[in-house]
């Protein structure tokens, strides 16, 4: 099953593509909104297999980032040995973990602004999950059946005000600077030990790496940060990007107006972001 | 005017002291849900001014975190020239910024948990204020208007976990540990750069500092937060805490459970903390 967030005349809506086209789920305004119902997973399924509601034009669908208002976005840094290795840093012990706010999220394919604060505009691709449940103090065991699936992300970083201080959330959370979607694939329809994800600028190939290779998975992450405080329904965990960022480049490459970036999951779709003039 | 969210019967309550006792503000929720109005000041002042709606009992009043759900929690770290020093760091040129979550927050005297898996707790005493209009891109000049008003707030710390790696968060966020309160003073009612701020821990003083001597102002921190995303009426900033941590001192000191730790702000009120076992 295939969860996205479409916008509409009315604002938002969340659709469910069961198979067949995606259609609307009549009432609810966006996966947020539909994950907070404890019976999600059938109300969607049943909304998918409305006869009576016809598909909608793929061809004219408009997608918003597909959690638009998490209650909390939780990232972690330098979760794949390749870009651990190029940030010259050695494999940790426990996860790196900084945040974002439902305001630096946008659209799978907006555009996103070329601050004029910043020049070292960097991509990150990465795979995100979204949780379905409510998770506190919970175990590797118990955390898988707390994610309702997984996602894309672009955390596009400010490198500049990223490392002004020790701490990276400065570079993080400028508003609509992180694409997510293009939709969510729930957990029995997609398998992350075997994807393969792939950022490429301008269509070169800048990072292209197994997902398979993280130092922390999906349940471990969901565990370790249960463990501090209750992870909800539609909280969002960005799960950290592999290596080939620009700022590990030599010499180092930035984003600028009029590039395109896109980044690509095997079974969970394609990102595409023009960079443009603020 | 003083704001407070107030547990009741029914959950939680917005209450306003306009100088003759509190008086509950029929239909609003808390002090987030006031200031998600654009009429907040006008519509409190009215509340507390009416007749027909008997003061609170003072002796049983029970408060909530002041800001309850906030959409956001920004903290500021390093932001007093003698903390920064007695962290071995130099001044600033730009503020340090990390963040935390609603689910963090807890109440004004509520006991707050020594976690079973970090024993380095520690304190720190600090300032906050809570943001009354939308700020993106606002210059300081006009970042003074959007403040609503300040509080106390105690940024519990899990310092083991703090510096398990470079990112700071996960000392920061655990559930229910960062009291915040007892009650908002808006901003016509109170000036910080006179007033002092002073942290106990059973009855002995561990902080006490002139708020004054903050290296970047309350109206710099808002102007600086909002180049990068819009804050929003009842988002909550921390603006950092003076000399006197636990660790900082030699031996270092930490909490545990039975231990009282106060932090008091001349005009603003007092936080008092019990410790307690998980």
């Amino acid at each position: 099953m295939r969860l996205a967030t479409i916008r509409n005349a009315q604002g938002t809506a969340a659709a469910v593509d069961t198979g067949s086209g995606w259609r609307p789920i009549n009432g609810v305004s966006d996966v947020n909104d539909l994950l907070s119902r404890p019976d999600w997973r059938e109300f969607a399924d049943a909304a998918g297999h409305r006869e009576d509601v016809s598909p909608l034009d793929e061809s004219t669908l408009e997608l918003a980032a597909v959690v638009p208002a998490p209650g909390k976005v939780i990232c972690v840094g330098l979760n794949y040995a390749s870009h651990i290795r190029e940030m010259g840093r050695e494999l940790p012990a426990h996860p790196t973990l900084f945040a974002k706010f439902a305001e630096t999220l946008t659209g799978p394919t907006d555009p996103v602004i070329a601050v004029a604060e910043d020049s070292e505009l960097d991509w990150e691709g990465e795979m995100a999950l979204v949780i379905g449940a409510r998770a506190h103090r919970v175990t590797e065991a118990e955390a898988r059946s707390r994610i309702a699936g997984y996602t894309v992300a672009n955390d596009i970083s400010m490198r500049g005000w990223q490392f002004r201080t020790v701490e990276w959330l400065q570079g993080k959370i400028w508003a609509e600077s992180t694409p997510v979607g293009p939709y969510l694939v729930t957990t029995e329809a997609f398998d992350w030990s075997r994807s393969r994800l792939r950022t490429t600028v301008n269509g070169q190939v800048m990072q292209d790496h197994a997902i398979g290779d993280l130092v922390f998975s999906p349940e471990q992450l969901v565990a370790y940060i249960s463990t501090m405080l209750p992870l909800n329904p539609g909280d969002l965990i960005l799960t950290g990007t592999p290596g080939g960022v620009g700022r590990a480049r030599d010499p180092q490459v930035y984003l600028s107006a009029g590039d395109v970036v896109e980044v690509l999951i095997d079974g969970l779709g394609t990102l595409r972001t023009l960079i443009v003039e603020p």
